[in-house]
């Protein structure tokens, strides 16, 4: 089996929770264990938007993980003529799976469907730690994230 | 009539659209005028998400025209047990309209919905000269923000 089969890049499936995504996403923040019920309707709920929310993985078919995820949705406006913007997500690469340009994979595969789905651009927020990584994407800085928390 | 109710902050209605909205989202950024028919279609497509992609005005009573804007949409994850994030976008005071804290309205319209959503936590990206003013409605600085254009 050749590299680009053993690392190809698709859809979340609901199986997938059986996989370890869930454990791959608590390498990003705080994720504590998810039933399997509340991760069908999370799920059910995000497939209802069909490709206006894309959510990726790549599975290491020898082992059975999920080593890398990232997710895109794609938002509606009124400005720039009715246009779509594509916002990028929890993107997280196994820390056991780093420096085999798995979060480029991902990251390529999230931009092109926002590409293919109209978007005007795509946007993401990241740490300055992450920001060389991003600007390897093709990616270049442009505002400051600012956020507030309610818990 | 006070004040209070002449700055009123109110979801955006298919009227609105000839009271100066698109007038007013091109303060913002580039915004070619819009159709009558795509204005209807883009506003069905924002309504069917319901209280998942929320659009709020501020009208001036006394001109009829759209005089503040903002947007929120709530974004489903897997993580922070399958928690729910608030992104607001497009936040726009009329120019003659400044110094009447409508942007702080807004802002606190929008932030209010995230959290009555039962988001976690709620984000925006802004430019560093708008950041003085997100810190006065309670936002911190977080991460940088990237992009890329596909035109």
């Amino acid at each position: 089996m050749d590299a680009e089969h053993k690392f190809g890049v698709r859809k979340l499936e609901i199986l997938d929770k059986s996989k370890g995504f869930i454990e791959l996403l608590q390498q990003l923040t705080i994720c504590d264990s998810v039933s399997d019920k509340e991760f069908e309707e999370r799920f059910q709920e995000i497939s209802s938007y069909g490709d206006d929310h894309l959510i990726c993985v790549i599975e290491d078919v020898r082992s059975g993980k999920i080593i890398a995820t990232g997710s895109v949705f794609i938002e509606k406006k009124f400005l720039r003529n009715c246009g779509k913007v594509g916002h990028i997500e929890d993107v997280v690469v196994d820390s056991a799976a780093r420096g085999m340009q798995l979060g480029k994979k991902i990251i390529e595969f999230l931009t092109d469907h926002a590409h293919s789905m109209g978007c005007y651009k795509v946007i993401l927020d990241c740490s300055l730690e992450n920001k060389a990584f991003y600007e390897k994407c093709g990616y270049k800085q442009k505002e400051v994230q600012m956020v507030k928390y309610f818990i």
